[in-house]
């Protein structure tokens, strides 16, 4: 079979490999999809080279089919489609209080051990969840980052007759915004690159750009003048810190998915004059992976129009090139057949 | 009667005037004493300037005798103890949503009108809270800053098994680590002025020195790694908001207490990376001032400790030059019969 392996220095490889068992406990899959994340694209430029153990096959977006199933597994056999859920958490800690997805040791599959960009993936089957016979696996390699946004939403507490501003309209922004809007809030994005407003418009998403329009005074008319209920800090940059909590209102819950590398000023006065929550979002629980399996499984959100591109395999080393130097496109899948 | 009224550069005056009939829908109250709270001591030195109308009677922590009825008040009588909760709502909007103690356009008495620093104070009935006949009315004037603490405590959601870290163990972070220990939690003031730290100790309180011991390594050792479920930042430096982050656990919660002026650095990695969350807090709701009475009705805390001074009104001069020269006293009363 052929694997990729991230070789450090912006250098994927392509390698050709023994296909293995699956040890006990463990399934093998034949991997449908692997979409790239942008934790891949911080691999890539070796902003990661502390944790990944190089050469190491990246990847945690994925579909696929049950190839083999390893001794001691129930429950799954072989032509089932699955994705996994990509956290290890057997190294969880009383200390962690039973929030394994986020344990101090988590072992995060596909950084800290060989992940999805390969033909076929031995996985442990306490990470695998099952998908209808009918599923497009094209958009359940959505399901993972699906289910990031999935979490943030659930996390927000975001009700049906509020109002939700997305910070940043990049992959997680969309996904969010539309699980925002299927709650039935209103949802507006704020996003600052022109195609992807468009695109996000083209979704039917309603997406404004606030070098161009004052964010605060349009929420403000947006909502009767009780600004945000919930934000969503999806963006990474300043300009969103600063902004989120102008735009949130009274009470207003901020949701911070972004990953912020250093300390970074924050209007802690509002958050005391508005009693504003700030509400830390990281990866998935169960159930969010379940809520986002439904969605795909119904199909009725524009999941299709979030993948820009797929490749074959092989082309890894293209693709990561290629996404350098085209920051419009979204969702980039490499099809793990070819 | 006598009232004190803030001049601007650090002058009070203590002038002669009428005592007035309390107007529709107002009471009068005999005050008894009112506590000098840290945004006194901010108006003090000049901070305030811009929002405070000079000449202006400050003061909003206090108790009292209902003295006069006026019009169309009921439920109240002569000869009532009373404390004022300082909150005047009449300008709430929907926008607020029902989170009038915080509304935009709050008035806050004491702050943006006359307040109780004086022998008569007329106010709205709907600010009175009635205390009990044996109420004692110098525990009484604590009610105010208590309130503060039980608001905190409430919108944190500490519960009894769990552990809480006050950082700041001044007047508003001793009356948290009361209210918190209380609800049955492990509680750890930690606290760098040695005074307070002796303070806290003779009151029954754990306080650490953060400068002399590992503040998350001692917090550790006392969690069996869990970390602190829930810290209040009452301290309001910026090392504090270096460690609060640091010495939450897993999906702690953040209590912002203190009142940053300016932006500052934030971990928000570890907000993502533990999700945890924070909390803006900001004055009371009319539940917080309910449990406050009960707390200082039943006195089975030790609040008597929190009273470090009382002084004749006519001293206030003196009182708040004092305060600047002793960072170590607790919470100063103005005896507002002398
Ligand atoms: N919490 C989690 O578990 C989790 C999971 C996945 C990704 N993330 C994080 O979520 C964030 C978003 O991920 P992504 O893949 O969508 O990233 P992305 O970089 O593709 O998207 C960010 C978007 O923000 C836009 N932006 C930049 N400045 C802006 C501004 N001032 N106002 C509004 N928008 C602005 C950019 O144009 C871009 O489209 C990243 O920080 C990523 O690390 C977190
Ligand atoms: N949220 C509200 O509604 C509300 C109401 C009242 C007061 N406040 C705010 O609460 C804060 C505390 O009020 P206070 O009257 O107790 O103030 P204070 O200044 O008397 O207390 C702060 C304490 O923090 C201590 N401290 C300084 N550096 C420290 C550090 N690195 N680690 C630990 N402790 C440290 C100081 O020695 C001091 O004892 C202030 O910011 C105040 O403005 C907020
Ligand atoms: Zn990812
Ligand atoms: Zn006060």
């Amino acid at each position: 079979m052929i694997a990729t392996q991230y070789e450090g220095n912006k250098t994927f490889s392509v390698v050709e490999k023994e296909i293995e068992a699956p040890a006990q406990g463990e399934v093998r899959i034949k991997v449908a999809y692997s979409g790239v994340c942008g934790t891949d694209v911080h691999i890539y430029h070796g902003m990661m080279d502390q944790r990944v153990a190089m050469p190491q096959t990246i990847g945690h977006e994925m579909s696929g089919v049950i190839d083999a199933v390893g001794p001691g597994v129930e429950g799954f056999a072989e032509g089932d489609k699955v994705v996994v859920r990509p956290l290890d958490d057997r190294k969880a800690k009383p200390s962690d209080k039973g929030f394994n997805h986020i344990c101090e040791e988590l072992n995060f599959i596909g950084i800290d051990s060989p992940g999805s960009m390969q033909q076929y993936w031995n996985v442990p089957a306490f990470t695998l969840h099952k998908l209808k016979e009918h599923t497009d696996l094209k958009l359940a390699a959505l399901i993972e980052p699906l289910s990031v946004a999935t979490h943030d939403v659930r996390l927000s507490g975001l009700q049906a007759n509020e109002t939700a501003v997305v910070l940043g309209g990049g992959p997680i922004g969309l996904l969010v915004a539309m699980v925002a809007k299927e709650v039935g809030a209103q949802v507006i994005i704020s996003e600052v690159n022109q195609t992807r407003i468009d695109k996000a418009k083209s979704m039917g998403l309603e997406a404004v750009n606030p070098m161009e329009v004052d964010l605060v005074e349009y929420v403000k008319s947006k909502t009767e003048g009780r600004l945000a209920d919930v934000v969503f800090e999806v963006a990474g940059v300043q300009p969103a810190l600063d902004i989120m909590t102008e735009v949130a209102g009274i009470r207003g819950r901020i949701v911070m998915v972004a990953i912020h590398g250093q300390p970074k000023p924050v209007n802690l006065f509002k958050f005391f004059w508005k009693e504003l929550k700030l509400i830390g979002a990281r990866v998935y629980e169960k159930e969010d992976y379940e809520k986002s399996i439904s969605l795909i499984t119904a199909n009725e959100l524009p999941f299709e129009d979030m993948i820009t591109d797929v490749q074959p395999l092989s082309n890894i080393q293209k693709v990561f090139e290629n996404i350098d130097n085209n920051p419009d496109g979204m969702k980039v899948l490499m099809d793990c057949q070819l």
